[in-house]
């Protein structure tokens, strides 16, 4: 994997991720239905994915694959005949599967199915209604307000029928099957740092990966949120004890500082490999504890399963004025951001790929470095810089006990200079791997 | 035990300890002696203790019961032949345990068993002389700078003849043999806080457990200090094993805030309970390390036994300037302050009935709560309440690991809500219980 | 042991050291040569140190021990043939182990050679060059910058031959074989806190032990840095196992705060009893943690011997501006500085041979002392001081489990109070020893 993990971000990946984004901004997707297929064929001119389907009515641990959504358009007609709201202005508009309806009633009545934001009066809120069957409308709270009594028409063009669930899935193999999952949501309609931020990310890292050689196999899966995570691990039981770490991707191009929230088990491998990154980063951060809401490390990491799965995003779930609402667009997300963000996944995905043990072949005394041009002979121990640091801390701690994770957290170094200490080590026959 | 201690506290149980303390503040009680049994057969009119007896020269643990003591009147005469010193006015002038005595003698020699407060010249100290035989008086500093040379006549009219050691003692069975302690010491004269605040909250506790169904059976020790424990710890070497979780219940009547010790074993349920419900109160507290001085739960906590046995006080032992003074009087305890410690207590209680371990029947993936009513569909994951916070935590942790306490520490919710969500799910066949 | 550990500082002894260094100031040492050799045999004036050869070529773990250098003089001739440096002035003006030489040649190619320390400009630098074969003048930065071009004369007399690696050995025998290593190293030429006042206090400090009864045997090593504990541990592999506790001693007489640095393992009983008696001491110190630069620790430290050695220094390794120059000279050390690190050094190997486990004998409630004549009885638990706090806290924690010093540190009570109530609970028969 050196050599691709270890690069600097490819030029200009930022503004193609960008890019990639606003192609999938205008299309409505939903945990089912036409949006989803659409954007992961999208995503299909980066990467090989698959698109699976299961079909409505698929048993899934305790849940049950819901019918397809789809929707043609919408609307709502003032007393006057006017489109005071309008689908086609804003996917957002719509509540997600809402059921058909086509009919006139009264504001009072009409009003029971408005949603708005009195604190953000210009905004318009982002709902669903997914496992029980309603319909509504999202507005602005300066249109709710000036609504005056009357009749109104209102009409949703959807469909709720049997059909598929679909999700996309990528596989590279590595030098094991043990496995590292990325896994982002992609149920959103036009919202964009949550999460067509995400599904750009997986997009680009996965597309750097391909063709590389990796000690660990990665599974990208972008899922409709819960209920695609549940149907995935529904019907790959067995493969899921594969999965030795992973990463939820979501809201990786806003321009907050990182958050890095740790797996259920709270101190696996990644959970430290994502902390000692970000620590030796110099923008700000901040590590939170597990805890049973947010995306779908909530299923990863459900007991049953409980697998080593952290979510690192920028400002992530609810953690933002714009979440879920009509201001999450095109604007908040920054090319740099992003870029920055495949940086960071990119440096812990290295850690995980380089971290390993080793046995010091000369454990007793240190080893004369001098003699194998490891270390400067005039100038004494005063002179010891950075590198010859990391060499006889990996020297000292590779007593078959301590990673190299564990050395460059007691060390306080950056793990690529202990990594790169040993290696040259490794060359001089001092270290052996275990 | 549910509806006894989840209950509000009990509308006026704080003017009843009050009133309790009023009636045994003059009864000069002491180790042993009249006073003892006049006290716990007060208390006989709210609980049905049992009042056990052991006669001096007893061999308990390393002690021997020691000689019954009792006093019928003493005084000091000064020079001119008035009565400057008088039990009749305080059982506090008499060191508790004093061997009879009736003399006259030169001021310097009565100095030598005179006792004050220079720092409170107008308290009376408290002051024992248990296992060395020797008389004193204590009197207020005031008074003894004013007494002049000349000779004096003193006399203790008191007795230390072979009798009994008497203590309290109620168990209430519950489902369960393992026991929950709750032990106060009860040996001492007019003192207030220290200590007929305990054993009114001792007796109120009781009076509410009467007749509930609980889970621990719980024992009720009014004790000796010192002497009691042990003599019960050697009278009752197997029932102690039975002991689950104890507190020793002192000075809960002042006016501070709560100052829970923790047990020898140092993270025993009972200290975790203790320290889970103070946090979540609004009252400032303090939480101390177990040492071996203090009351009974140094007996308790001694290597032979080491009970998980903490102590609950408010300002507790040596830490309020009126201890062990004539100043602890029925001015220092509070209505108040004594149905907020019982509210703690029952608090507490409530705690270590309901703290246990199920196991989640669904654990792969989160079960779907939405089709169980559990969830309200529109809204989505944002309008999380409480309840379903503490619903999904209680899913996440269920293994069989964690129990509801370490369940409700680890989200940082109140215990009650982690409680009552567990029974929600038990209801839906989600839980089971270990 | 008690009685001469845990006596006051033998009067005079800060100065004596202070003596001792004054010298051993002027001998050249090195790693090998008649320096290391004179430097011992003033010691044996002290204690019965015996002095080691192992011939150059042997191997010794990954290294071979190096030739013998030797000096008789060297200097550096101006254009006009002023002798500019001279070895005769300061022993540091020569690079250690510098080979021979005896050439003319411009100020460009000698500056190559030549060191000094722009940032204090009338200090000469400690340098040396033992692994690569090369040589060097270190001078002041006021002579290098006044120094003009033309042709220079360069005379080092020095040999580079086939001779002896020597160090010095001494190990006075305990009640048991269990060993406790003093090391320090020796090969530092005129440099006075580094390391002369660490030879004087292994000097003094074994000069305390001789004769006296101690539970372990006590080995203390005076070494050439890195080579000479390389070569000790190569011929001593399985008395290595022995030591159970260890101090490399350095950089002891100056009028820095104290500064321990832990062994590889981090909490050995030795790191435990150095940061008790730092805390219990007024003088300010630090504790830091273990790192793989520093002394000879480094060596016992490696991961095939990781034993429990730990280095007490007051400014040590690198962390005072005279380190390693001609600063460090006779007035950075003080006698109150070495007097003071004798008596640490001291009380810290008392609580290492007085640290043991008891078993209470009357576990079960606590023993009554009064009966014992351990505890006043009048005036009761509230006068209690500090020595029946240290007897409570022995009987409560010695349940074979806690060694004195835990319980000291848990009871927050010096060492030495802990263990004197320890043994007047044994003459009690209250405790037995494990």
């Amino acid at each position: 994997m050196t050599g691709v993990l270890d690069a600097p971000a490819a030029s200009g990946a930022g503004l193609q991720m960008q890019e990639l984004i606003g192609e999938l901004y205008p299309i409505c997707r939903s945990i089912t239905g036409q949006g989803v297929r659409d954007s992961l064929r999208l995503l299909q001119k980066h990467i090989p994915l698959e698109i699976r389907s299961v079909p409505s009515g698929t048993q899934v641990l305790d849940w049950v694959v819901p019918r397809e959504w789809n929707i043609r358009g919408a609307y709502v007609k003032d007393p006057a005949g006017r489109r005071i709201v309008d689908f086609a202005d804003s996917n957002l508009h719509v509540v997600s599967y809402s059921a058909p309806v086509r009919r006139r009633m009264p504001l009072a009545e009409l009003r029971e199915h408005l949603f708005s934001l009195p604190e953000h009066p210009d905004w318009i809120p982002y709902r669903t209604s997914y496992y029980r069957e309603d319909w509504g409308f999202s507005v602005t709270h300066r249109l709710l307000e000036g609504m005056e009594d009357g009749e109104y028409e209102v009409c949703i063009d959807s469909t709720l029928e049997p059909g598929q669930l679909n999700f996309g899935e990528l596989r590279l193999q590595g030098r094991t099957d043990e496995e590292v999952l990325l896994s982002c949501h992609c149920c959103h309609p036009s919202l964009c740092n949550d999460n067509l931020s995400g599904m750009a990310l997986c997009t680009f890292l996965a597309k750097e990966l391909l063709g590389t050689e990796t000690r660990y196999s990665y599974r990208f899966l972008f899922l409709p949120g819960t209920i695609g995570s549940i149907t995935w691990l529904a019907l790959n039981e067995a493969r899921a004890r594969n999965i030795k770490h992973g990463l939820v991707a979501a809201c990786v191009g806003d321009a907050g500082g990182f958050r890095y929230k740790r797996s259920r088990q709270g101190n696996a491998e990644i959970d430290r490999a994502a902390a000692h990154v970000l620590k030796h980063r110099d923008t700000g951060h901040e590590i939170v504890d597990f805890s049973p809401y947010g995306y779908d490390e909530r299923q990863y990491c459900s007991p049953g399963f409980n697998l080593a799965v952290g979510s690192l995003t920028r400002s992530g779930h609810g953690q933002y004025p714009e979440y879920h609402t009509s201001a999450d667009n095109l604007g908040l997300v920054r090319p740099g951001a992003l870029e920055e963000s495949l940086s960071v996944y990119r440096e812990i995905l290295g850690v995980i790929e380089g971290n390993c043990r080793y046995r010091n072949t000369q454990p007793k005394g240190e080893p004369q470095l001098g003699r194998r041009g490891l270390y400067g002979s005039v100038g004494g121990w005063a002179a010891l810089g950075l590198n010859e640091a990391a060499m006889l801390w990996v020297l000292n701690l590779s007593d078959g006990e301590w990673s190299l994770l564990d050395i460059a957290e007691r060390a306080g170094l950056r793990f690529e200079s202990v990594r790169a200490a040993a290696e040259a080590l490794e060359q001089h026959s001092l270290l052996e791997r275990i």
